[in-house]
C-alpha cells in the first residue's frame, strides 16, 4: 500500500457575490468549464483552509447537530476537520459566465476566499441514490437538496 | 486569491476482495470509520493514480461516452484525467469491519490499489437531487444509483 502524499492545486476560489455565492476559477483553468452550464447541478469540492491545522489530529468527535452524548468516526460525519480537508458541496447551477471564469449558485455552505479544488456535473445515475438510509440519529433529516432549503435546520436541532 | 498547493494523505486503498470491492483503512485512521456503519451508502474520495501525470494539461476533451464531435470541458465530465484527478464515487455499504479497517461493498468504478483520499457518508439533504436536469447527450441516462445498476452502458453507447 503506497500512502505517500499527493499534491493538489487551488483552482480557484469561493466568494459571496451580489445575488449569491460565486465559484472563480482562475484564468488558466478557465477552458474547463465548457459545456458546464447545459447541466442543473455540479459537485465542487473545496479545500477547508480554516480548519486544516486542526484536521490532521481529528478521527473522533462529538456526533453533529444532535447535540447527544457520544461520539462518532470523522468518516461517519461531513466535518470539514478531517484528515483531508476537502469539502464536498452539491449546488444548483443559477448561470456561468466562461470566460469570466465565474460560475453562479444561490448558496454554498463555505467560508468566503475558500479554495476551489474541482467541479464535477452532477449525474443522477452516479450521484442519486433513491433509497438511503440514515442513522437513527439523523432521523428527521429532510430526504433531498430541495427539501433541505425548506427545512428549519436550526429549530431541529436547537 | 491564494493558489498555492496543498498536500493529501492517503489514508488506504481500494481493491478487489472476495465479493465485491473492499476499501481496506490504514490502521492509523481506522477509528475513523466509527459509526459509520448506520449509514447505507457512502461517498469516497480516491486518487486516480493511473492518470495522475497526464492530468495537469486536460482542459478540453472529447465528449463522453457519445462517440460524437464536439468537445467538452474537464469539468463538465467525470473524466479522471482532471487538474485534481480526484475520483468520486457513491457506494453502497454492504459492510464494515472497523478493527480491520475494511469497507466492503458490491462494485466501485475503481483499478485495483487506488488510493483512497476520503470517505464521507451519504446525506440524502445535501447529496440526494430530486430533479437535476443533463444536456441533451446525456439524454436518456439513468436517473439513479440504482438504476444503473440495471442498466445496459454497453449497448447506449456501442
Amino acid at each position: 500500500m503506497t500512502l505517500r502524499d499527493r499534491k493538489i492545486t487551488c483552482i480557484g476560489t469561493i466568494e459571496q457575490g451580489a445575488s449569491g455565492a460565486e465559484l472563480r476559477v482562475a484564468e488558466a483553468y478557465r477552458a474547463g468549464l465548457r459545456g458546464l452550464g447545459a447541466f442543473s447541478h455540479a459537485v465542487i469540492l473545496w479545500w477547508a483552509h480554516e480548519t486544516e491545522d486542526a484536521a490532521q489530529q481529528t478521527l473522533v468527535l462529538p456526533r453533529p447537530y444532535t447535540g447527544s452524548s457520544g461520539n462518532v468516526g470523522v468518516f461517519a460525519t461531513r466535518s470539514e476537520a478531517r484528515i483531508n480537508p476537502i469539502g464536498l458541496s452539491v449546488i444548483e447551477i443559477a448561470g456561468m459566465d466562461e470566460a469570466a471564469g465565474i460560475l453562479h449558485t444561490y448558496w454554498i455552505d463555505t467560508l468566503p476566499g475558500t479554495p476551489l479544488v474541482d467541479i464535477k456535473p452532477y449525474f443522477p445515475a452516479s450521484d442519486r441514490v433513491e433509497m438511503a438510509e440514515m442513522p437513527d440519529w439523523a432521523a428527521g433529516w429532510p430526504q433531498s437538496l430541495e427539501a433541505s432549503a425548506d427545512f428549519d435546520w436550526e429549530a431541529a436541532f436547537k
